[in-house]
């Protein structure tokens, strides 16, 4: 995966700046068919993946900047397949992933992004959301019954632009872990309603596949177009330089793969990793260290 | 990596009862030819994280039992290489991997074993602990001034049989968990004192591996009996069916990778893991989802 392929899937996919943002225009079967083809897909990713965890190591060496992805998407859009494809071969001692489910009432007890903090990833390390604070604007916006649960005080909650808010609240908290080195990237694996349909009952037909299946994500089909423009409220309020998301063209799993690992490396190489470098005071302490280890009796 | 080739690796090395444990009776750099060549090596572990892989997915699946993976070592043995080439393959959101370093004050405050459980992974789950609470028998033992700092009270410190008592207090834990249905398994990756010299002078004249090498810790070699005496201790006083011991010899990096894999596909095959069961209580649920989908207008 050379780097003008790289750059121009993303140029496709990459949004910074969310104004004017319309969902309508990115289509979820756009396969991009002129920067790759399906038949060079799988070597292109191979190389993908291993270039990404060559990176990770350069950035677990470094231990200053981090990486966090965070995973958003409607049920069967490839999530969970997404995430452990392209991070296969990443070594695991540098990678945090977290999936979020329905909150606790200790966690509900809290401020909505005090359970998504305590799972961001160190210095050197990348953090995968799969589901995130995300949720916050989406399902409890679709769902105000969620929201009733969530020991707000009734004029905070009742309060006009409380959306509006809460999105910049979420715009400002991720421009604040990029000036802490946390660079933040955003999948939105865009999955068409009718792929949705035929992923269901590919789980209902498949027994080895029934518990990824839950019977009542059925139902949420029926908020599917209330989901569609929380999604582009979220994108659009959301986007910036220092966080962007990726409208991620799912209905092919193959194409949200390669989007997905080239926009990490993309993120990983424009932090110009060095290796740490070794001052004159270090280079002492290691010609100390290797003198002491020399005078040792046999 | 057949089962028997796996049975006749662990039979050397597994440690279900630790009375009259001798760490001297354990060559580190043992590589049991007789088992397995050096030559078949790669080919062996490479199928042995394929197998691994997919036994992880059918542990995730069923979301039952969970394995812990504790490991030991003096510095340079070759933990985290381990961890990392093991555990490559494996979908790394059923993974959580967590090295443990020096306690911080918080940490200090509570009982020893806080922190690690914290760290443990949920159900469906594989959890790794680079470096864990034996530190506290290991590292604390040998540096009596370390316990100065873990606020208990002075009587209790000073208590006959202490040591002794907090390894049964490990053990006691160790289980409960296996009773909780997470399966126990901890290597001790036994490295010579000579092999961990030629490490080190690798690591002063490798300027990549700089970052890896701290100074004080060839320091650290002049306690290395004390070490072994402690090491000895602490898997003699912990090593039981329910949560074993692998004295893992580990101057060769192939072979203690060997080992490691071997010991857990053997523990997850234990485990006897069946894809979830669908009950006709699901089937029905099923099939109205499926009558839902078929229903809904295109």
């Amino acid at each position: 995966m050379n780097s003008k392929q790289i750059r121009r899937l993303l140029a496709r996919t990459r949004l910074e700046d969310g104004k004017g943002f319309r969902l309508r225009d990115h289509d979820p079967g756009d396969i991009a068919a002129k920067v790759v083809r399906e038949s060079e897909a799988e070597a292109l990713l191979a190389g993908g993946v291993e270039r990404l965890a060559a990176l990770q190591t350069q950035l677990y060496a470094q231990s200053t900047w981090s990486l966090l992805c965070v995973f958003q998407a409607m049920d069967a859009a490839g999530k969970d397949g997404t995430i452990s494809h392209v991070m296969s071969g990443v070594n695991p001692q540098g990678v945090h992933v977290h999936s979020f489910k329905a909150p606790s009432s200790d966690e509900l007890a809290h401020d909505f992004l005090w359970r998504v903090s305590r799972e961001l990833p160190r210095a050197g390390h990348i953090g995968i959301f799969n589901r995130s604070h995300y949720e916050e604007v989406l399902i409890t916006r679709v769902h105000p019954d969620l929201l009733a649960h969530q020991n707000l005080p009734d004029t905070l909650r009742k309060k006009k632009h409380f959306w509006r808010d809460r999105l910049a609240d979420i715009a400002a908290w991720e421009g604040y872990l990029a000036r802490q080195g946390t660079v933040v990237l955003k999948f939105f694996l865009n999955i068409s309603r009718a792929e949705q349909k035929k992923r269901f009952l590919e789980r209902i037909d498949t027994p080895a596949k029934h518990w990824k299946f839950r019977p009542e994500d059925v139902a949420e089909r029926a908020h599917w177009d209330e989901y569609m423009a929380a999604y582009e409220a979220a994108i659009a309020a959301t986007a910036t330089p220092a966080a962007p998301w990726f409208i991620v063209p799912a209905d092919s799993k193959w194409f949200a793969r390669l989007v997905v690992v080239s926009a990490m490396i993309d993120a990983l190489e424009r932090m110009a990793l060095e290796p740490p470098t070794t001052t004159a005071d270090d280079a002492a302490r290691m010609a100390e260290a290797r003198r002491l280890l020399e005078a040792e009796k046999p």
